[in-house]
């Protein structure tokens, strides 16, 4: 495949400022995100009116509703993306720390954090994404190359232009921060390939563009995303908290990765749990897509087919099925899960150990909401994704996770 | 592509596998690893034997008298790989650790090391591969699927059937150690498209397989191997130890990825230290392919080309440059580094503190032999290979690189 030159040339503009950002201190990195922060209050009218050309062309093209409620911003959410990167400066820098030890032979190896290098985003629909990643790389010392969605093409290049002026001014390398202005497909494809500039892809979005960079990309990538998340109501579950995490694992925010999309039933507590949690999806308008045991004790539910228990529904509907136990729900888990967030309610010890053991995911719950998977919630300050495979990073990622180590190893004359 | 049956019964069975080894605990793990140690003892003739028919094999196809001496088993090497099992045994069990934090809400969030799953290596030559790899993806939880090279394949499936045996008469899961028999390109290229069922692909070989798993890998891959290894002896270095440094980094074991193939020398200590070490070169036989300016103190080295530069020579030779100052010594190394191991070779502070600062390689050392990159050497107690990707694992590797993180989280009811 051919790389076009404009796309060689941001690769060699993010490689010579990766070269310089990987010793910049951290004082310096927090000087360039302050200044970021400040440029985007500072051009909130500019950002705005770029925006308004995106949402206009979005409603031209007949857009769902959500969509272009994701695409939209407002003085508060531009107020939202500048305290964000404030929120950034007042991390810990990921980088310099480490482990350290000496050989028999007393050479000292220092285990120390450093940048990946230079970072690839592509990513789909909210403008703010292109601030948060780049406040993320420039603050662990990354180059970072965005490529947006074609539908938040104006606001990105607004946005991006601001924030890599804001950083070159106040001192960062030129090239720390680029934006992808060409939308078409093929130099997604491209980017994919560019091993010698790319050190990691980070792809975040919809299904589709996760696979299209799984299967394309041979630089290595942070598989993020889908959630086909389950909850398992015990016949030894508290049944009242059972209805209340699995109601707010689904619904109290539907469209993202770590919602609940299917909800498996001891069959000893179906005949009391299912109408409980029933009435509750019923009176907020979920639809329920059962088992055949399911409809027969709830009459309001569809029935499910097969392809339902491995849907990522991101919406408003829940599969349910019934099992006879925990080897059922286990079974179930393995065949369906995407690995992100599963979680067990029960007030049975070893029943709650089993699940905790023998769960292959990113993160397993017991007796908690599938929606505490985020970086923020687990304490980390941010997130950058989060990750359902299991090299380099998984769940959650955050700053530490866009640094890889290198070895220093301090010698006086050493030889084999 | 269509994936083979038998690739794809492989596959499954590693995955049920994995599923089992994955909560088996480290006296189990332990017993199979005793186990695997004595099969390989007490069917060393059957093993021999095998040997025997590789090497004829290879010495019909006039196969290289270095690459037949790797293919080669002794009684010794046999006793060797069943050391090698025993002293996995005595290694720390990667899976399980890990730390744990509470949350404001009362979360209680324990980050713990899982196995990886199903562990693919690709690998060519060397026998003791086998055994090595498939006795610390056991100890660390992991289902393993070997593709050894045609060579050995005689000697790989005798080793393989040996072990695995052994494993699974001794309570490891049916599935944990297999082989793909089958020596086709073909296969190694449907392996690399198994994302349904690999965890991770790990090629080590030469660089030319590397890149083939690169170019058409879609499971996640740890790369390792390829070493462009320089040295950069500074003007403030002494001249004695440096010689010693680095002759033994080209030639303690040259055929090696961490052995040296560039040597960089400083303007002002060019005309000293050329005959130095050249002399050493001289009389051992490494060839020189210098520079202009080395060729002027050297009559007896070789003009150096382009592509010296990035050579891999994996053997007697050495390219050599002198080098204005730091500076291009590090634009030199940033320019044809595999970002492998590098070394300097200095008395002043500010200069190894720079060179260990911006050199981007898994391994920089000050004063010391690129050789010491290796598991054992730095001591892991084991190695799986070098890494010099960024994501996941940089350097030697060894068990806990084997591993990724899974959070169990506590909760007590809590909702978002």
């Amino acid at each position: 495949m051919e790389i076009s030159q404009e796309l060689l040339t941001i690769g060699q503009r993010a490689k010579n400022a990766a070269r310089r950002l990987a010793f910049m201190g951290t004082e310096a990195k927090n000087k360039s995100l302050a200044a970021m922060a400040e440029a985007l209050t500072d051009h909130q009218e500019e950002i705005l009116s770029a925006n308004a050309r995106d949402v206009q062309a979005a409603e031209k093209k007949g857009l769902r509703k959500s969509l272009i409620n994701r695409l939209l911003l407002t003085e508060k959410s531009i107020k939202g993306m500048s305290e964000a990167i404030k929120e950034v400066i007042a991390l810990p820098d990921p980088v310099g720390g480490g482990e350290f030890w000496t050989r028999p032979n007393g050479l000292r190896i220092q285990k120390t954090r450093v940048p990946l290098g230079v970072v690839a985003m592509i990513y789909e629909a909210r403008p703010n994404v292109t601030v948060d990643a780049a406040a993320l790389c420039l603050k662990s010392g990354n180059a970072c190359i965005l490529r947006g969605g074609s539908e938040a093409i104006e606001s990105n290049k607004v946005l991006a232009q601001i924030i890599s002026e804001a950083a070159e001014n106040s001192g960062s390398p030129a090239g720390s921060i680029q934006l992808v202005a060409m939308t078409g497909r093929e130099y997604a494809l491209q980017l994919m390939k560019m091993n010698k500039y790319l050190d990691v892809i980070i792809p975040r979005g919809g299904a589709g563009l996760i696979q299209t960079v799984i299967e394309n990309s041979t630089v290595p990538v942070i598989q993020t995303g889908t959630g086909v998340c389950h909850a398992f109501v015990d016949k030894d579950a508290d049944l009242e908290k059972a209805a209340a995490i699995v109601y707010n694992s689904k619904t109290q925010n539907p469209g993202v990765c770590n919602a609940l999309e299917t909800l498996l039933v001891h069959e000893d507590v179906a005949r009391n749990y299912l109408p409980l949690i029933g009435q509750k999806f019923k009176q907020n308008g979920v639809e329920i897509r059962g088992c055949e045991k399911v409809l027969c004790v709830l009459d309001y539910a569809n029935p499910a087919e097969e392809q339902d228990w491995a849907t990522e529904y991101l919406d408003l509907i829940i599969s349910v099925k019934v099992v006879k136990d925990l080897d059922e729900a286990l079974d179930h888990i393995y065949k369906y899960s995407t690995k992100h967030s599963e979680t067990i309610i029960t007030e049975d010890y070893s029943t709650a150990q089993r699940f905790l053991r023998e769960i292959d995911a990113a993160v397993v719950y017991v007796n908690a909401s599938t929606r505490f998977t985020d970086g923020g919630r687990f304490g980390f300050g941010a997130e950058i994704g989060i990750s359902t495979q299991k090299l380099h990073a998984r769940g959650p990622m955050a700053l530490p996770e866009l640094t890889t180590i290198k070895y220093m190893v301090y010698g006086d004359n050493q030889i084999v």
